[in-house]
Protein backbone atom coordinates (compact mmCIF):
# COMPACT_ATOMS: atom_id res chain seq x y z
CA UNK A 1 0.00 0.00 0.00
CA UNK A 2 1.24 3.58 -0.89
CA UNK A 3 1.72 5.92 1.83
CA UNK A 4 2.24 9.51 2.34
CA UNK A 5 5.83 10.44 0.93
CA UNK A 6 8.26 11.97 4.11
CA UNK A 7 8.78 14.99 1.81
CA UNK A 8 6.05 17.15 0.58
CA UNK A 9 5.66 21.11 0.02
CA UNK A 10 3.02 22.90 -0.03
CA UNK A 11 2.66 26.30 -1.99
CA UNK A 12 -0.22 28.51 -0.70
CA UNK A 13 -1.10 28.87 3.07
CA UNK A 14 -4.47 29.56 3.40
CA UNK A 15 -7.46 27.91 4.72
CA UNK A 16 -6.58 24.67 2.62
CA UNK A 17 -2.77 24.30 2.91
CA UNK A 18 -2.02 25.27 6.37
CA UNK A 19 -4.98 22.88 7.79
CA UNK A 20 -3.29 20.58 5.82
CA UNK A 21 0.00 21.13 7.27
CA UNK A 22 -1.58 21.33 10.60
CA UNK A 23 -3.41 17.72 9.91
CA UNK A 24 -0.71 16.36 8.99
CA UNK A 25 1.36 17.30 12.21
CA UNK A 26 -0.83 15.34 14.45
CA UNK A 27 1.03 12.23 12.98
CA UNK A 28 3.99 11.15 15.32
CA UNK A 29 5.03 9.97 11.41
CA UNK A 30 4.46 13.19 10.01
CA UNK A 31 6.22 14.42 6.63
CA UNK A 32 8.17 17.07 6.29
CA UNK A 33 6.50 19.90 4.99
CA UNK A 34 8.18 22.56 2.95
CA UNK A 35 5.93 25.92 2.24
CA UNK A 36 5.97 28.76 -0.17
CA UNK A 37 3.10 31.38 0.60
CA UNK A 38 2.87 35.03 -1.34
CA UNK A 39 1.01 36.16 2.26
CA UNK A 40 3.07 38.36 4.37
CA UNK A 41 4.14 36.71 7.10
CA UNK A 42 2.38 33.62 7.33
CA UNK A 43 5.28 31.62 6.09
CA UNK A 44 7.35 32.95 9.05
CA UNK A 45 4.34 32.59 11.57
CA UNK A 46 4.11 28.65 10.17
CA UNK A 47 7.56 28.11 10.81
CA UNK A 48 7.50 29.31 13.94
CA UNK A 49 4.39 27.49 15.35
CA UNK A 50 6.01 24.22 13.89
CA UNK A 51 3.03 23.73 11.60
CA UNK A 52 5.69 23.57 8.72
CA UNK A 53 9.50 22.49 8.75
CA UNK A 54 10.59 25.02 6.12
CA UNK A 55 9.45 28.58 4.59
CA UNK A 56 10.92 29.27 1.22
CA UNK A 57 10.57 32.43 -0.52
CA UNK A 58 9.52 30.61 -3.78
CA UNK A 59 7.94 27.87 -5.01
CA UNK A 60 10.85 26.15 -6.57
CA UNK A 61 12.70 26.23 -3.59
CA UNK A 62 9.78 24.78 -1.83
CA UNK A 63 8.88 21.96 -4.57
CA UNK A 64 13.11 21.08 -5.41
CA UNK A 65 13.00 18.28 -3.35
CA UNK A 66 9.77 17.42 -2.82
CA UNK A 67 7.97 14.05 -3.93
CA UNK A 68 4.28 15.57 -2.94
CA UNK A 69 3.40 19.10 -4.06
CA UNK A 70 0.38 20.32 -2.85
CA UNK A 71 -1.10 23.64 -4.66
CA UNK A 72 -3.08 24.93 -2.35
CA UNK A 73 -3.71 28.12 -3.83
CA UNK A 74 -7.16 29.76 -6.12
CA UNK A 75 -7.34 28.03 -9.38
CA UNK A 76 -5.99 31.05 -11.53
CA UNK A 77 -2.35 30.72 -9.43
CA UNK A 78 -2.71 26.93 -9.46
CA UNK A 79 -3.07 27.60 -13.42
CA UNK A 80 -0.37 29.76 -13.90
CA UNK A 81 2.04 27.22 -11.08
CA UNK A 82 1.61 24.57 -13.22
CA UNK A 83 2.57 26.31 -16.56
CA UNK A 84 5.46 28.03 -15.07
CA UNK A 85 6.99 24.71 -12.91
CA UNK A 86 5.66 21.99 -15.82
CA UNK A 87 9.29 22.14 -17.38
CA UNK A 88 11.21 21.18 -13.85
CA UNK A 89 8.58 18.80 -12.60
CA UNK A 90 8.23 16.70 -15.71
CA UNK A 91 11.88 16.00 -15.36
CA UNK A 92 11.40 14.30 -11.91
CA UNK A 93 9.10 11.42 -10.17
CA UNK A 94 7.37 14.19 -8.52
CA UNK A 95 3.51 13.84 -7.77
CA UNK A 96 1.43 17.02 -7.76
CA UNK A 97 -2.31 17.98 -6.76
CA UNK A 98 -4.40 20.96 -5.92
CA UNK A 99 -7.70 22.26 -3.90
CA UNK A 100 -9.62 23.88 -6.43
CA UNK A 101 -13.04 23.93 -6.72
CA UNK A 102 -13.28 23.65 -10.12
CA UNK A 103 -11.56 20.39 -11.64
CA UNK A 104 -12.04 20.10 -14.98
CA UNK A 105 -9.86 23.35 -16.25
CA UNK A 106 -6.85 21.68 -13.74
CA UNK A 107 -6.70 18.43 -15.17
CA UNK A 108 -6.83 19.89 -18.63
CA UNK A 109 -3.71 22.16 -17.88
CA UNK A 110 -1.75 19.22 -16.29
CA UNK A 111 -2.82 17.23 -18.65
CA UNK A 112 -1.83 19.49 -21.79
CA UNK A 113 1.24 20.15 -20.21
CA UNK A 114 2.51 16.50 -19.85
CA UNK A 115 2.34 16.26 -16.03
CA UNK A 116 1.54 12.75 -16.06
CA UNK A 117 1.84 12.89 -12.27
CA UNK A 118 -0.52 15.36 -11.12
CA UNK A 119 -4.14 14.03 -9.90
CA UNK A 120 -6.95 16.23 -8.97
CA UNK A 121 -7.86 16.65 -5.66
CA UNK A 122 -10.87 19.06 -4.27
CA UNK A 123 -11.64 18.80 -0.27
CA UNK A 124 -14.96 19.18 0.33
CA UNK A 125 -14.95 21.71 3.64
CA UNK A 126 -14.09 25.05 2.45
CA UNK A 127 -15.81 27.87 4.61
CA UNK A 128 -16.77 31.15 4.11
CA UNK A 129 -13.87 31.40 6.72
CA UNK A 130 -10.33 31.87 4.56
CA UNK A 131 -6.62 32.58 4.77
CA UNK A 132 -3.44 30.96 7.53
CA UNK A 133 -5.56 32.13 10.66
CA UNK A 134 -8.36 30.72 9.82
CA UNK A 135 -6.87 27.21 9.11
CA UNK A 136 -7.13 24.71 11.77
CA UNK A 137 -6.09 20.90 11.91
CA UNK A 138 -9.17 19.17 12.20
CA UNK A 139 -10.84 20.91 9.10
CA UNK A 140 -10.54 17.53 7.22
CA UNK A 141 -11.45 14.92 9.60
CA UNK A 142 -14.88 13.16 8.14
CA UNK A 143 -14.51 15.36 5.60
CA UNK A 144 -14.93 14.11 1.90
CA UNK A 145 -12.42 14.98 -0.69
CA UNK A 146 -12.81 14.24 -4.05
CA UNK A 147 -9.76 12.94 -6.29
CA UNK A 148 -9.64 13.13 -10.25
CA UNK A 149 -7.42 10.46 -10.99
CA UNK A 150 -4.27 11.09 -13.37
CA UNK A 151 -2.75 8.43 -15.22
CA UNK A 152 -0.46 7.42 -12.62
CA UNK A 153 -1.69 4.67 -10.62
CA UNK A 154 1.08 4.99 -7.65
CA UNK A 155 0.80 8.97 -7.96
CA UNK A 156 -3.24 8.29 -7.65
CA UNK A 157 -2.64 6.06 -4.65
CA UNK A 158 -0.50 8.74 -2.88
CA UNK A 159 -2.74 11.53 -3.58
CA UNK A 160 -5.41 9.86 -2.07
CA UNK A 161 -3.35 8.35 0.99
CA UNK A 162 -2.56 12.34 1.19
CA UNK A 163 -6.03 13.23 2.31
CA UNK A 164 -6.56 9.96 4.59
CA UNK A 165 -4.26 10.87 6.34
CA UNK A 166 -5.46 14.18 6.77
CA UNK A 167 -8.10 12.76 8.47
CA UNK A 168 -10.42 12.98 5.40
CA UNK A 169 -12.54 10.42 3.41
CA UNK A 170 -11.82 10.08 -0.78
CA UNK A 171 -14.33 9.67 -3.46
CA UNK A 172 -13.12 9.24 -6.86
CA UNK A 173 -14.95 11.22 -9.70
CA UNK A 174 -14.16 12.42 -13.00
CA UNK A 175 -13.13 16.14 -13.81
CA UNK A 176 -16.82 16.83 -15.68
CA UNK A 177 -18.45 14.99 -13.41
CA UNK A 178 -17.22 16.59 -10.77
CA UNK A 179 -17.75 20.27 -11.72
CA UNK A 180 -21.26 19.32 -12.92
CA UNK A 181 -22.19 18.47 -9.05
CA UNK A 182 -20.12 21.31 -7.68
CA UNK A 183 -22.58 23.22 -10.26
CA UNK A 184 -25.39 22.47 -7.95
CA UNK A 185 -24.04 21.88 -4.60
CA UNK A 186 -21.51 24.87 -4.42
CA UNK A 187 -21.62 26.93 -6.68
CA UNK A 188 -25.17 27.92 -6.67
CA UNK A 189 -25.26 27.99 -3.03
CA UNK A 190 -22.88 30.58 -3.51
CA UNK A 191 -24.36 32.10 -5.68
CA UNK A 192 -27.93 32.92 -3.94
CA UNK A 193 -26.51 33.23 -0.21
CA UNK A 194 -24.71 36.64 -2.19
CA UNK A 195 -27.72 37.63 -3.91
CA UNK A 196 -29.76 37.26 -1.02
CA UNK A 197 -27.27 39.45 1.16
CA UNK A 198 -27.19 41.88 -1.68
CA UNK A 199 -30.62 42.03 -1.69
CA UNK A 200 -30.61 42.67 2.26
CA UNK A 201 -28.20 45.32 1.74
CA UNK A 202 -30.25 47.36 -0.47
CA UNK A 203 -33.62 46.82 1.97
CA UNK A 204 -30.95 47.96 5.08
CA UNK A 205 -31.76 44.99 7.17
CA UNK A 206 -28.48 44.24 9.07
CA UNK A 207 -27.39 40.52 9.56
CA UNK A 208 -28.60 40.60 13.39
CA UNK A 209 -31.94 40.88 11.88
CA UNK A 210 -32.29 37.53 10.91
CA UNK A 211 -33.30 34.26 12.83
CA UNK A 212 -31.22 31.08 12.58
CA UNK A 213 -32.76 30.02 9.58
CA UNK A 214 -32.06 33.02 7.56
CA UNK A 215 -28.56 33.66 9.01
CA UNK A 216 -27.82 29.87 7.50
CA UNK A 217 -28.90 31.32 4.24
CA UNK A 218 -26.36 34.63 4.16
CA UNK A 219 -23.57 32.55 5.60
CA UNK A 220 -21.43 32.08 2.24
CA UNK A 221 -21.73 35.64 1.67
CA UNK A 222 -18.44 35.79 3.92
CA UNK A 223 -16.80 33.74 1.30
CA UNK A 224 -13.25 35.73 -0.41
CA UNK A 225 -15.24 37.42 -3.86
CA UNK A 226 -11.61 36.92 -5.30
CA UNK A 227 -11.59 32.94 -5.22
CA UNK A 228 -15.50 33.06 -5.97
CA UNK A 229 -15.23 34.76 -9.19
CA UNK A 230 -12.36 32.81 -10.81
CA UNK A 231 -14.37 29.97 -9.66
CA UNK A 232 -17.32 30.76 -11.19
CA UNK A 233 -15.63 31.81 -14.36
CA UNK A 234 -14.23 28.81 -14.29
CA UNK A 235 -17.13 26.83 -14.44
CA UNK A 236 -19.54 28.75 -16.10
CA UNK A 237 -20.82 26.14 -18.45
CA UNK A 238 -22.55 23.95 -15.62
CA UNK A 239 -23.37 27.35 -13.07
CA UNK A 240 -25.61 29.07 -16.12
CA UNK A 241 -28.01 26.88 -16.78
CA UNK A 242 -28.00 25.51 -13.03
CA UNK A 243 -28.92 29.26 -11.99
CA UNK A 244 -31.84 29.16 -14.87
CA UNK A 245 -33.30 25.95 -13.60
CA UNK A 246 -33.16 27.32 -10.33
CA UNK A 247 -34.72 30.83 -11.13
CA UNK A 248 -37.46 29.15 -13.13
CA UNK A 249 -38.51 26.63 -9.92
CA UNK A 250 -38.56 30.46 -7.83
CA UNK A 251 -40.69 31.45 -10.25
CA UNK A 252 -43.03 29.09 -9.69
CA UNK A 253 -43.40 29.61 -5.80
CA UNK A 254 -43.85 33.21 -7.10
CA UNK A 255 -46.60 32.35 -9.51
CA UNK A 256 -48.52 30.13 -6.78
CA UNK A 257 -48.17 32.91 -4.53
CA UNK A 258 -49.65 35.60 -6.89
CA UNK A 259 -52.02 33.50 -7.93
CA UNK A 260 -53.33 32.34 -3.93
CA UNK A 261 -53.04 28.98 -5.39
CA UNK A 262 -52.22 26.81 -1.82
CA UNK A 263 -52.83 23.48 -3.53
CA UNK A 264 -49.81 24.40 -6.28
CA UNK A 265 -47.63 26.23 -3.31
CA UNK A 266 -47.89 23.58 -0.71
CA UNK A 267 -46.83 20.64 -3.53
CA UNK A 268 -43.88 22.98 -4.00
CA UNK A 269 -43.20 22.82 -0.60
CA UNK A 270 -43.04 19.06 -0.25
CA UNK A 271 -40.75 18.29 -2.72
CA UNK A 272 -38.18 19.80 -1.26
CA UNK A 273 -38.96 18.95 2.43
CA UNK A 274 -39.26 15.70 1.01
CA UNK A 275 -35.89 15.78 -0.27
CA UNK A 276 -34.24 17.30 2.48
CA UNK A 277 -36.32 15.17 5.41
CA UNK A 278 -35.53 11.88 3.56
CA UNK A 279 -31.83 12.62 4.28
CA UNK A 280 -32.30 12.92 7.91
CA UNK A 281 -33.57 9.37 8.58
CA UNK B 1 -43.56 46.10 37.27
CA UNK B 2 -45.67 43.96 34.93
CA UNK B 3 -45.09 40.36 35.91
CA UNK B 4 -46.36 37.20 34.55
CA UNK B 5 -49.49 36.07 35.51
CA UNK B 6 -50.31 33.03 37.90
CA UNK B 7 -52.57 31.29 35.32
CA UNK B 8 -51.89 31.33 31.74
CA UNK B 9 -53.38 28.92 28.68
CA UNK B 10 -51.41 27.75 25.97
CA UNK B 11 -53.55 26.51 22.94
CA UNK B 12 -50.72 24.35 20.89
CA UNK B 13 -48.27 22.07 22.35
CA UNK B 14 -45.84 22.38 19.13
CA UNK B 15 -42.47 23.85 19.13
CA UNK B 16 -43.45 26.90 20.32
CA UNK B 17 -46.30 26.08 22.70
CA UNK B 18 -44.73 23.50 24.30
CA UNK B 19 -41.57 24.75 24.61
CA UNK B 20 -42.92 28.06 26.30
CA UNK B 21 -44.48 25.96 28.31
CA UNK B 22 -40.82 24.39 29.11
CA UNK B 23 -38.90 27.98 29.17
CA UNK B 24 -41.85 28.97 32.05
CA UNK B 25 -41.60 25.59 34.42
CA UNK B 26 -37.43 26.47 34.85
CA UNK B 27 -38.82 29.21 37.20
CA UNK B 28 -39.01 28.72 40.68
CA UNK B 29 -42.24 31.02 40.02
CA UNK B 30 -43.46 29.54 37.52
CA UNK B 31 -47.08 30.20 36.68
CA UNK B 32 -49.79 27.11 36.35
CA UNK B 33 -50.12 26.53 32.60
CA UNK B 34 -53.23 24.76 31.26
CA UNK B 35 -53.36 23.56 27.82
CA UNK B 36 -55.43 22.43 24.86
CA UNK B 37 -53.72 20.69 21.68
CA UNK B 38 -55.31 19.01 18.60
CA UNK B 39 -52.08 16.50 18.48
CA UNK B 40 -53.48 13.08 19.61
CA UNK B 41 -51.26 12.10 22.89
CA UNK B 42 -48.81 15.35 23.36
CA UNK B 43 -51.52 16.65 25.92
CA UNK B 44 -51.04 13.68 28.44
CA UNK B 45 -47.78 13.23 27.47
CA UNK B 46 -46.63 17.25 28.10
CA UNK B 47 -48.93 16.87 31.56
CA UNK B 48 -47.13 13.47 32.13
CA UNK B 49 -44.17 14.88 31.85
CA UNK B 50 -44.76 18.28 34.45
CA UNK B 51 -44.69 20.37 31.23
CA UNK B 52 -47.93 21.86 32.12
CA UNK B 53 -50.39 21.54 34.94
CA UNK B 54 -53.83 20.58 33.28
CA UNK B 55 -54.51 18.94 30.14
CA UNK B 56 -57.62 20.45 28.43
CA UNK B 57 -59.63 18.61 25.28
CA UNK B 58 -61.18 22.02 24.42
CA UNK B 59 -59.63 25.74 23.93
CA UNK B 60 -62.81 26.50 26.10
CA UNK B 61 -62.28 24.62 28.60
CA UNK B 62 -58.34 25.27 28.85
CA UNK B 63 -58.70 29.25 28.30
CA UNK B 64 -61.63 29.39 30.80
CA UNK B 65 -59.85 30.64 34.12
CA UNK B 66 -56.76 32.07 31.99
CA UNK B 67 -55.52 35.73 32.58
CA UNK B 68 -53.25 35.34 29.30
CA UNK B 69 -53.78 33.19 26.47
CA UNK B 70 -50.94 31.71 24.34
CA UNK B 71 -51.86 31.00 20.84
CA UNK B 72 -49.55 28.90 19.73
CA UNK B 73 -50.97 27.31 16.52
CA UNK B 74 -49.84 28.32 12.74
CA UNK B 75 -51.75 31.52 11.43
CA UNK B 76 -55.24 30.04 10.18
CA UNK B 77 -55.53 27.91 13.49
CA UNK B 78 -55.57 31.34 15.68
CA UNK B 79 -57.59 33.39 13.49
CA UNK B 80 -60.15 31.07 13.71
CA UNK B 81 -59.66 30.69 17.27
CA UNK B 82 -59.86 34.74 17.28
CA UNK B 83 -63.06 34.58 15.86
CA UNK B 84 -64.54 31.44 17.33
CA UNK B 85 -63.76 32.98 20.94
CA UNK B 86 -64.00 36.57 20.81
CA UNK B 87 -67.23 36.47 22.55
CA UNK B 88 -66.79 35.04 25.72
CA UNK B 89 -62.72 36.74 25.81
CA UNK B 90 -64.46 40.22 25.12
CA UNK B 91 -66.32 39.63 28.44
CA UNK B 92 -63.15 39.02 30.72
CA UNK B 93 -59.77 40.95 31.62
CA UNK B 94 -58.06 37.90 29.55
CA UNK B 95 -55.49 38.66 27.83
CA UNK B 96 -54.15 37.06 24.55
CA UNK B 97 -51.41 37.25 22.30
CA UNK B 98 -49.98 34.57 19.23
CA UNK B 99 -47.08 33.60 17.96
CA UNK B 100 -47.38 33.44 14.80
CA UNK B 101 -44.93 34.47 11.93
CA UNK B 102 -47.68 37.21 10.00
CA UNK B 103 -49.03 39.70 12.20
CA UNK B 104 -51.23 42.14 10.08
CA UNK B 105 -54.18 39.59 9.70
CA UNK B 106 -53.69 38.54 13.38
CA UNK B 107 -53.88 41.84 14.54
CA UNK B 108 -56.11 43.11 12.30
CA UNK B 109 -58.81 40.26 13.06
CA UNK B 110 -58.53 40.89 16.37
CA UNK B 111 -59.33 44.33 16.59
CA UNK B 112 -62.20 43.95 13.90
CA UNK B 113 -63.03 41.13 16.93
CA UNK B 114 -63.37 44.18 19.56
CA UNK B 115 -60.39 42.07 21.31
CA UNK B 116 -58.58 45.20 23.56
CA UNK B 117 -56.81 42.96 24.89
CA UNK B 118 -54.45 41.27 22.01
CA UNK B 119 -51.62 41.94 21.66
CA UNK B 120 -49.38 40.12 18.50
CA UNK B 121 -45.67 38.27 19.51
CA UNK B 122 -44.06 36.50 16.97
CA UNK B 123 -40.89 34.72 18.45
CA UNK B 124 -37.81 34.83 15.48
CA UNK B 125 -36.52 31.26 16.54
CA UNK B 126 -38.67 29.22 14.98
CA UNK B 127 -36.91 26.09 13.04
CA UNK B 128 -36.88 23.38 10.75
CA UNK B 129 -37.94 21.02 13.41
CA UNK B 130 -41.73 20.88 14.33
CA UNK B 131 -43.95 19.71 16.96
CA UNK B 132 -43.71 18.92 20.84
CA UNK B 133 -40.97 15.96 20.44
CA UNK B 134 -38.23 19.25 18.84
CA UNK B 135 -39.81 21.57 21.69
CA UNK B 136 -36.68 22.85 24.27
CA UNK B 137 -37.02 24.74 27.12
CA UNK B 138 -33.84 26.99 25.88
CA UNK B 139 -35.40 27.66 22.75
CA UNK B 140 -36.52 31.04 23.48
CA UNK B 141 -33.46 31.79 25.59
CA UNK B 142 -31.50 35.27 23.96
CA UNK B 143 -33.62 35.10 21.15
CA UNK B 144 -35.62 37.94 19.83
CA UNK B 145 -39.67 37.70 20.42
CA UNK B 146 -41.27 40.85 18.11
CA UNK B 147 -44.29 42.15 19.93
CA UNK B 148 -46.89 43.82 18.00
CA UNK B 149 -48.54 46.41 20.83
CA UNK B 150 -52.35 46.62 21.58
CA UNK B 151 -54.28 49.26 22.77
CA UNK B 152 -53.96 48.10 26.48
CA UNK B 153 -51.38 49.39 27.86
CA UNK B 154 -50.75 46.67 30.66
CA UNK B 155 -51.81 44.11 28.81
CA UNK B 156 -48.90 44.74 26.34
CA UNK B 157 -46.43 44.70 29.42
CA UNK B 158 -47.69 41.37 30.26
CA UNK B 159 -46.74 39.67 27.01
CA UNK B 160 -43.26 41.39 26.93
CA UNK B 161 -43.31 40.06 30.62
CA UNK B 162 -44.09 36.65 29.39
CA UNK B 163 -41.03 36.43 26.78
CA UNK B 164 -38.73 37.66 29.01
CA UNK B 165 -39.57 35.23 31.62
CA UNK B 166 -39.10 32.23 28.83
CA UNK B 167 -35.35 33.95 28.07
CA UNK B 168 -36.47 35.98 25.36
CA UNK B 169 -35.87 39.61 24.43
CA UNK B 170 -38.31 41.67 23.58
CA UNK B 171 -39.11 44.72 20.42
CA UNK B 172 -42.11 46.72 20.06
CA UNK B 173 -42.74 46.76 16.46
CA UNK B 174 -46.38 47.65 14.12
CA UNK B 175 -47.56 45.06 11.87
CA UNK B 176 -46.83 46.22 8.98
CA UNK B 177 -43.18 46.85 9.39
CA UNK B 178 -43.01 43.34 10.85
CA UNK B 179 -44.61 41.61 7.84
CA UNK B 180 -42.35 43.27 5.42
CA UNK B 181 -39.15 42.57 7.21
CA UNK B 182 -40.31 38.99 7.78
CA UNK B 183 -40.58 38.65 3.99
CA UNK B 184 -37.13 39.33 3.60
CA UNK B 185 -34.98 38.19 6.36
CA UNK B 186 -37.59 34.74 6.56
CA UNK B 187 -39.87 33.82 4.27
CA UNK B 188 -37.77 34.45 0.95
CA UNK B 189 -34.96 32.65 2.66
CA UNK B 190 -37.41 29.37 3.33
CA UNK B 191 -38.86 29.80 -0.64
CA UNK B 192 -34.97 29.63 -1.64
CA UNK B 193 -34.28 26.98 0.38
CA UNK B 194 -37.55 24.84 -0.62
CA UNK B 195 -36.80 26.00 -4.41
CA UNK B 196 -33.08 24.86 -4.02
CA UNK B 197 -34.12 21.24 -2.32
CA UNK B 198 -36.18 20.59 -5.03
CA UNK B 199 -33.41 21.33 -7.99
CA UNK B 200 -30.98 19.22 -6.44
CA UNK B 201 -34.23 16.27 -6.40
CA UNK B 202 -34.66 16.53 -9.57
CA UNK B 203 -31.27 16.76 -10.76
CA UNK B 204 -30.72 13.16 -8.04
CA UNK B 205 -28.06 14.90 -5.66
CA UNK B 206 -28.61 13.76 -2.03
CA UNK B 207 -28.11 16.14 0.63
CA UNK B 208 -25.27 14.19 2.17
CA UNK B 209 -23.43 15.31 -1.00
CA UNK B 210 -23.18 18.54 0.31
CA UNK B 211 -20.51 20.16 1.84
CA UNK B 212 -20.98 22.30 5.20
CA UNK B 213 -21.93 25.62 2.71
CA UNK B 214 -24.40 24.31 0.90
CA UNK B 215 -26.56 22.13 3.59
CA UNK B 216 -26.58 25.37 6.04
CA UNK B 217 -28.52 26.64 2.36
CA UNK B 218 -31.17 23.91 2.65
CA UNK B 219 -31.95 23.07 5.91
CA UNK B 220 -34.83 25.44 6.16
CA UNK B 221 -36.75 23.14 3.48
CA UNK B 222 -37.32 20.73 6.02
CA UNK B 223 -39.77 23.31 7.47
CA UNK B 224 -43.32 22.14 7.87
CA UNK B 225 -45.34 22.64 4.16
CA UNK B 226 -48.83 23.10 5.19
CA UNK B 227 -47.74 26.05 7.70
CA UNK B 228 -45.52 27.87 5.39
CA UNK B 229 -48.01 27.51 2.98
CA UNK B 230 -50.22 29.49 5.33
CA UNK B 231 -47.46 31.98 6.44
CA UNK B 232 -46.63 32.80 2.66
CA UNK B 233 -50.47 33.02 1.23
CA UNK B 234 -51.01 35.51 4.34
CA UNK B 235 -47.70 37.75 3.31
CA UNK B 236 -47.75 38.01 -0.41
CA UNK B 237 -47.98 41.25 -0.82
CA UNK B 238 -44.73 41.90 0.64
CA UNK B 239 -43.35 38.06 -0.42
CA UNK B 240 -43.97 38.94 -4.31
CA UNK B 241 -42.13 42.00 -4.70
CA UNK B 242 -39.17 40.59 -2.41
CA UNK B 243 -39.04 37.36 -4.29
CA UNK B 244 -38.82 39.67 -8.04
CA UNK B 245 -36.25 41.91 -6.67
CA UNK B 246 -33.66 38.76 -5.34
CA UNK B 247 -34.50 36.84 -9.09
CA UNK B 248 -33.88 40.25 -10.59
CA UNK B 249 -30.18 40.08 -8.37
CA UNK B 250 -29.83 36.35 -9.09
CA UNK B 251 -29.92 37.61 -12.73
CA UNK B 252 -27.40 40.03 -12.46
CA UNK B 253 -25.13 37.32 -11.41
CA UNK B 254 -25.97 35.24 -14.12
CA UNK B 255 -25.55 37.60 -16.72
CA UNK B 256 -22.20 38.73 -15.43
CA UNK B 257 -20.82 35.15 -15.40
CA UNK B 258 -22.39 34.29 -18.37
CA UNK B 259 -20.68 37.25 -20.35
CA UNK B 260 -17.17 36.12 -18.57
CA UNK B 261 -17.24 40.09 -16.75
CA UNK B 262 -15.29 39.34 -14.11
CA UNK B 263 -14.78 43.03 -12.66
CA UNK B 264 -19.14 43.32 -12.89
CA UNK B 265 -19.50 39.40 -11.03
CA UNK B 266 -16.66 40.50 -8.61
CA UNK B 267 -18.51 43.79 -7.28
CA UNK B 268 -21.64 41.72 -7.17
CA UNK B 269 -19.68 39.35 -4.76
CA UNK B 270 -18.31 42.40 -2.91
CA UNK B 271 -21.29 43.96 -2.02
CA UNK B 272 -22.92 40.77 -0.27
CA UNK B 273 -19.53 40.29 1.09
CA UNK B 274 -19.47 43.79 2.53
CA UNK B 275 -23.05 43.37 3.99
CA UNK B 276 -22.22 39.98 5.55
CA UNK B 277 -18.60 40.89 6.95
CA UNK B 278 -19.64 44.31 8.54
CA UNK B 279 -21.61 42.07 10.80
CA UNK B 280 -19.05 40.22 12.54
CA UNK B 281 -16.77 42.92 13.24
Amino acid sequence: MTGVPDRIAIVGLGLMGASLAKALKRSARAPRIAAHTTEPGDGERALAEGVIDRYDTTTAAATVDAQLVVLATPVDAALALLSEHAHELNGTDTIVTDVCSVKLPVVQRARALGLVRFVGSHPLCGSERSGYPAARADLYDGAVVYVVPGEDDAANQTVAALWRAAGARTAEIDAATHDGRMAWVSHVPQILASALADTLADRGIAAAALGPGGSGMVRLAASPPPLWTEILRHNRDEVVPALRALTARIAAFEAAIAAGDDPELRRLLERGHAWRTRQDE
